[in-house]
């Protein structure tokens, strides 16, 4: 990966078609833009083309404005869905936890080392626990307690923070709530959780237990983004580790938090960078 | 692990109570058998004890059936199940396969290559497509055909060659068909199946299909213990390897012929070397 | 990777400068070319540009002479180095071997099940061990003794054959002797050899002794181009598995030859397949 | 691993011989103490016999004094050095740093959650940087300025204090100073630093720089005891990551992060729970 500096990225998603890559290239270089990375993958299955594609704004003869307007016709001509972005403008991530401080302490000490190039302006729990995590961290920690009689009006309540936060991220980062559907529609493809099985083994509550009960050789984590069906979003990466007849459920759950903190940043650092791209409850990662 | 000498192993399983490491080495070492290796494994959850003890047999005091005779009233105080194993004798082998070759030549090379000990009478098989693989490893070939039709009477004739070949140990080594319970029954803990996937995902039939429709980050192979229920018996060994978008389902495959390869033949190594213990539909694999 | 059709490809190395994508995408799309893969890779330290880029040929106005003809003054202009392969034509590999035979049947069994695109006209080998296997895969197998005396005329001997099959890529299967910088030469980036360490670490001879004498915790392979430089070559692949204070020498050895394999043939694929650019004594992999 | 209760523990070194098993168990036994985890393992090229066992004190007839008494005369028989441990004693860590926060942050975090069995009194650093992190812990943080004048007297200074809190175990977490041949001396097996690349490769400084620079497609971390000889003593646990051409030095120095974090944290949980021995500078690990 480059390091950061000002740079417009396209995500694209249209059917497949020939001339998609030169036609996109020839574009950008046609607005003096000098491309400096692109990533394209066609699924032949679906006739599906996906691409990322990065070029310097030094030079660059479009403002925003104008470059969406110039771009939609050939958009609409070849069907594509785009998002734009911009490497220099930080996304607005909330941290959602409830008691567990592993992946907290692990997405924060990483933002801190500037793996993660986001802003964190919130860190909402249905716990008061980990308030102190977020104290030194020097992040606003808000707690709004959750259970089932007042899980709407929670829900309310939360999202209107994210709002008020402009918030274009939510980690689940070991939130131990389920989402309504109608939270999860707020945020499509901007909710990213991280689930402690490898899926699809072992969906729905205590995977460790069950990964135990199983007697498998090795456990996982995966990272999804949160869709309506439980535990069913698209996989934006996965984090295997050994175990053996050695290993209780303790253990299980201790090798497992290593690999709840190595899929759950990956995830984050991914969408940060807007190297992401979901399709067909599917994703790309071009890392 | 050391060299293949004559030695005498005991596989023990029992429930757990004081004084069983003691009282086992003590027996042995009384007898002049000298411990080269000795792992053993509590199960603190089911409370059962589990043990694996390798003793030299030069200056050893005792005969196989001395030894029987001689440990027996331990066995039954402690409510031991044990069997014993003598390193210098070699299990007899048959290989079961159909059209897939890469396990079968992967077992096969390292067999000549003495990673696995043990003697190969017969491959079985549904097909005739790889007979020019046992040719060229020299191991006799023979094709049973089997259908909806002739299920029963194929299995019979397969079960009498194996019982005339005192085969010990059964690898389906990629072969396409699902044995019948009354098969099975003959040969408890004693069959060794590769599914080509990471169970519990991916029960049943085209497993990188369903894999790629996920959009798994990982795939793997499992090998098992055969039982009645299928593709739910004692893991032995997973192994994985990981995936991402470029990969279509024919590159899932080719990815995964790798992972089978691995976890089949450690499971066949460890069970020929006496390693592999089962209880409560789990394994303990001594390494 | 695609399934194998006839396409085209070019794999272009050369000075970092503005435009480059563009331009070159913009050159096959003039000349209605589809292109189904791009990838590219600026190295920002030494400023360099890699590029592979990949073409449907059907539709295709240019034939391989025009093709070179008219792409040979943008090649100068920006200082280019770059080479056309046509998917659809196989490359010619020897592979030379002595008497260990781990990596020559993974290599075949793989070429068998069309994991290697590429023919393979000639085993060459200094021991008469493996032709047996060489028979069995129906592959010529020639035999030149080389020792200390003959080694310049038994390279001559080797050279005249390789050209006489019109060799592509020389793999070195476990080929227990070194090549003279004469013979390497001939084979720029074009000999691929397995070193059965993590290189740097235990270059020379016996590299599982020195690591069973460091004690170290994971053991590995290097597959690599071969330079005059012993073990120096750019590194294609590297493939490790962990050991214990259980594994002796020869259990290093054992395990050693699963990543030996893994790392070999994926160094083939790739190279096979125009994945691979070479550049300051580094390889890019474009996968 | 067993859950922390009131168990004593062996660690045995000595030359292997004959009944080694079963007269140190039978002398467990007969003073009724019950085995719940026996370890050994033999190295046959030098002949070495060595051992972990840990029994149950509930029941136990000798207290520590007695215990040591009556083992000895067996100890001097075999030739033994061993070393006693309880469980419920916890050790004392010092953990050394200098201005990189990652490993610190995760043992620590680790700490919290109890994956580290074991009192830290102190961190030191010849910084002031770390002190909130350490506060926020809330474990005493003592700066100690080195630099090359002062080196012998900070030393000084530096083991003054270790020796006020009775540590146990230095935790090089990332310090980046040498420490004297004299400084090490004083903890012999008991200083436990991370280095960051796979030794013996890449030995010295800037070793990620070292890495990228010869194109290595595997990068590591290594823990191990500290040696008079730089980067060569005793190797405790390696990590390895995948990095490709995609990676420039600064990807390297972040994936690498997370290798360090890993192989650190495994030698420190290893070494506190008295399951490491070494001999022949190298180590058994009893997992």
């Amino acid at each position: 990966m480059t390091a950061i500096q000002n740079n417009a990225i396209f995500l694209i998603v249209c059917p497949d078609q020939p001339g998609l890559v030169a036609t996109i290239s020839e574009f950008i270089h046609k607005h003096r833009g000098n491309i400096v990375d692109l990533d394209q993958h066609t699924d032949y299955q679906t006739q599906t083309f996906l691409m990322r594609i990065e070029w310097e704004l030094n030079g660059f003869a479009l403002d925003r404005q104008e470059l969406i307007s110039a771009f939609t016709p050939l958009a609409k001509k070849f069907q594509m869905k785009f998002s734009l972005h911009y490497s220099a403008e930080r996304m607005n991530l909330a941290l959602m936890v409830s008691k567990y401080r592993h992946c907290l302490y692990d997405l924060l000490v990483r933002w801190t080392l500037e793996e993660i190039h986001a802003d964190i302006p919130l860190i909402l729990s249905n716990h008061a626990d980990l308030k102190e995590v977020a104290d030194h961290f020097k992040i606003p920690f808000q707690v709004i307690k959750v259970n089932q009689e007042n899980k709407q009006e929670a829900e309310k309540a939360q999202l209107e923070i994210l709002k008020k936060h402009k918030i274009d991220l939510v980690v689940l980062a070991r939130y131990m709530q389920i989402l309504s559907p109608n939270f999860i529609a707020q945020y499509p493809d901007a909710i990213i959780n991280i689930h402690h099985s490898f899926l699809p083994a072992f969906i729905g509550g205590k995977p460790y237990h069950q990964a135990y009960s199983r007697g498998v050789k090795i456990i996982g984590a995966t990272s999804h983004y949160v869709t309506e069906d439980l535990d069913q979003g698209p996989i934006i990466e996965q984090s295997v580790a050994r175990v053996s007849h050695l290993d209780h459920i303790d253990d299980l759950i201790r090798k497992g938090r290593d690999q709840e903190k190595t899929a759950l940043a990956f995830a984050v650092q991914m969408h940060t960078q807007h190297r992401v791209l979901t399709y067909n409850n599917k994703t790309v990662v071009f890392e």
